[in-house]
C-alpha cells in the first residue's frame, strides 16, 4: 500500500522573532501530512529534516512513482512509524530551497529576492516556526517529535523550548553540538561557495548565474563525511574508472590501467564524487547551504548553561529514544551518549540503541533491520502507552 | 650548536624515463646536505619529503634565524639523526615548487613554462631521480632512507626499486596505498583548484593570476585531515573568534556572543583555517599540488602483484623501522601494520612503534619524547651495527 503525498503550504503574517534579534514576516511553511489526526488530536508525530531534505518525508507524488520521500522506509502504513496509527507531519524549514520561505523568495520589505539578506536562522528559530504551524493545525501536543542528524537537534530542542508539548523525542545520529572538526568541514564548504566568483555576494540570482563550483565542492566534502572510510573502501576501494567512458557508475568493468592525468578521472571514487557534486549543484541553493550549515554550527543548548548539558536538558519533560551508528564519524556514538548521560543525570526516561552498521552517518536514512526494529518497537510502545488503536 | 644549511642544485641532462611513458630531460634537483660523508661513503641518510616540504630539512639559512628546516627537530648535531655521525641528504622532488624542476620552470622542448604540461610523476619516478642524484654524489648505498607520510612511501619504494642500495628504511606515519577516503579528499582539493576560474587550464602564469581560491580550499581540507578531532577540540573547541578584530590568533579573549553571520568568522577554528589557507595560497604552486596529490593516489606497490603487499615487499632487503601515531586518521596505525605484517611474512627485520600521541597525522613533524627516542635508538643501532664513530 503506497502513500500518495500532497504538498501543502500555509502563509503566516508573523512577525516571527529570530534568535539573531531580527524577525521575519509574511513567511510560508511547506508541509505534508500522512495518516489522520485522531479526534483527541493526540496522535501527531512531527518529523524534522536535515541539511538536504524537505517536508516530503514519505510517500510518492501522484503519477511520479520514483518520488519517494526521504524517510519513506521509516514512515508509512505498516512501517516503523505507522501512519495507520500516527498522524505524521513533515515540514520544510525556513531558509530552505524546497518550498518554505527562503533566500530565493521575495523579501516583502524590499520587493527583491532575499538572497544573502535572508536572516540567519537557528535550530531554535525553526522549532518556533514549527510550533506556529502546529498551532495552525490545531495540535497542542505531539505524541513524538523525531529527526536524524540536524533533524535530531530540532527534536532535542523541541523538548527544551516546548517541554509541555512533546511526549516523546526520537533523536537519531545526532549531537548536542558540533565539534571543531564538524565546524571546520562546514566552513570549508561555505568558503568554497562564497569565494566562487558566481556567488556575487549572495545575489547571484540577479546575475542569472549559480555558484556551481562552490556547491559541487561543498557536496563532495559532505559525501565524504557522510560515509565511513570502510564503506568507501568496500564500495569503491582503489578501483579505476569505468572502462567504457560515460557508462553508468558501477555498470561496467573498470579500466585496466592509469592514464596518468591530474585532471581526468582515474578512480571510481572520483566519478562518484563528481557526479554527486554536479547533481547537487543543479538543484540546491547556495544561500540555503550557508544558512543550514550555520544553524548546525550554532546549535549548542549547553552554551546558555555555562557549558553544562545536564543543566540545559533539565527543562526536558519528554521520554527519549536515542539512536547512533558505530561507524558514524560525523556524529559519533560518543556524542549521542553525551545526551543520554545528561538526560539520565536529570532522571529522564531514555532508551538508547547503538547500531553496529557500516554506513557511517548516512545509516540514519538507510534500511537496517535492527535500526528499523528499534524505532518500530519504540512507536509501538508509544501507541500502547497512549492507547492508540 | 646550530646547523647552517646551504641549498645546492645539480642539472641532469636526462632523459629520465617516467612511469607514465613520458620522459623528462634537462632537469635540476635542489638538495641540501648536513654532516660529512665519511671516507667509506657509507654513512649517508636520504630524507624524502611529503606534500608541503622541500630539500630544506634541517638547519637554518645564514642570517635567517627563523628558517629552520621542516625536520630540524629530528636531524642535526646531537639530534635523533645525528649529523656528527651521518651524512644527511634532503632532496626536493621533481614537480615541486621549491627548487627542483617543476611546473613553474621552462620546458626546454617548447621554451614555455611547463604549467599543466609538466609530466605526471609518481613516487617511483621520484625515487629514480633521487638515485640519479646519489650517483652524482658518489653514494652507492644508503645507511638509511627515511620519510614521513608521502616521504615514507618513497622510503618504502626505495627498498623495492633499489633493494641493494638501502640498508635501513624508516617509514613514519605512512601507508602502503591511499584508501578511497584519502583519494576522495585529494580529489576535492584538486577540483577546487582546477575549477577556480584563475586556473586557466593550468597555464595561469601566463595570465598573471594564481588560483588562490582553490589553493585555499585545498589547504583548509588538508589541515582538517592532518589533525585529530580531539586535538582540534582541545585547541579550538567551540571558542568564538577573538574579541579584538585583527588580533593574532589566540592572543586575546574570545568574543562573548555570536554575530549571526554566514560569511564572517564566528569560531576560532574558522580564523585558523582561513589564515592557513591564505598563507598557503601565497606560496604554493597549484600545478604542484595536483602533481603531488596524484603521486599519493597512484602509489600502490601491491597493484603489480595482484593486490598482494606480501608479494610486493618480497624484493625488499633492508631492515625497517615503522612508526605510526594513534590519533592519525589520515594514515591510521592499521595502515602501518599492513606494511609490518607484509614484511614479517617475508621474514624481514622490522621494528614497529605505535606512538600514543594526540596530534593526528601532524605528529610525525612534532616533538614527542617517545617518538624521538624511538628514532634516536634506531639510528644508534645503525651506527653500532655499522661501526660508525
Amino acid at each position: 500500500m503506497s502513500l500518495v503525498a500532497v504538498p501543502q503550504s500555509l502563509m503566516f503574517p508573523g512577525p516571527l522573532a529570530l534568535q539573531s534579534g531580527h524577525a521575519i514576516s509574511d513567511y510560508s511553511l511547506a508541509y505534508e501530512t500522512y495518516g489522520e489526526l485522531n479526534a483527541a488530536r493526540d496522535n501527531a508525530v512531527l518529523v524534522c529534516h536535515a541539511l538536504n531534505a524537505s517536508h516530503h518525508v514519505a510517500g510518492v507524488y501522484e503519477g511520479q512513482p520514483r518520488s519517494e520521500g526521504w524517510w519513506d522506509n521509516m514512515i508509512g502504513p505498516g512501517k516503523p512509524v505507522d501512519t495507520r496509527r500516527f498522524f505524521v507531519i513533515g515540514v520544510n524549514n525556513l531558509g530552505s530551497c524546497f518550498g518554505s520561505t527562503g533566500p530565493m523568495h521575495v523579501n516583502p520589505a524590499t520587493g527583491r529576492m532575499y538572497g544573502a539578506d535572508f536572516p540567519v536562522v537557528t535550530v531554535e528559530d525553526w522549532v518556533n516556526a514549527q510550533a506556529v504551524l502546529l498551532d495552525a493545525l490545531g495540535i497542542d501536543s505531539l505524541a513524538a517529535v523525531m529527526g536524524g542528524s540536524l533533524g535530531g537537534m530540532q527534536a532535542l530542542s523541541w523538548t527544551l523550548q516546548y517541554p509541555e508539548r512533546v511526549r516523546h523525542a526520537v533523536v537519531v545520529a545526532s549531537a548536542p553540538s558540533l565539534t571543531a572538526q564538524n565546524i571546520a568541514f562546514n566552513e570549508v564548504a561555505r568558503r568554497a561557495i562564497v569565494t566562487d566568483p558566481d556567488f556575487n555576494g549572495g545575489h547571484f540570482y540577479e546575475h542569472g548565474v549559480v555558484p556551481k563550483r562552490g556547491l559541487r565542492i561543498a557536496r563532495m566534502i559532505g559525501h565524504i563525511t557522510y560515509q565511513s572510510d570502510d564503506l568507501m573502501n568496500e564500495k569503491f576501494g582503489r578501483a579505476l574508472r569505468d572502462a567504457v567512458e560515460g557508462a553508468t557508475a558501477g555498470s561496467s568493468e573498470s579500466a585496466a590501467d592509469f592514464r596518468y592525468s591530474t585532471q581526468e578521472v582515474e578512480f571510481q571514487i572520483e566519478s562518484y564524487l563528481r557526479y554527486n557534486g554536479d547533481k547537487f549543484s543543479e538543484y540546491f541553493d547556495a544561500n540555503t547551504y550557508l544558512l543550514i550549515t550555520r544553524a548546525l554550527d550554532y546549535f549548542d543548548p549547553a552554551r546558555a548553561h555555562g557549558g553544562s548539558l545536564k543543566a540545559a536538558l533539565a527543562r526536558a519533560r519528554a521520554q527519549f529514544l536515542l539512536v547512533s551508528f558505530t561507524t558514524d564519524w560525523r556524529f559519533a556514538p560518543a556524542r549521542s551518549r553525551e545526551i543520554v548521560k545528561a538526560l539520565l543525570d536529570n532522571r529522564r526516561s531514555v532508551s538508547y540503541a547503538e547500531i553496529d552498521a557500516p554506513h557511517g552517518h548516512d545509516a540514519f536514512l538507510l534500511d537496517d533491520v535492527r535500526y528499523m526494529s528499534v524505532v518500530r518497537s519504540y512507536f509501538e510502545r508509544i501507541a500502547a502507552e497512549e492507547s492508540l488503536p
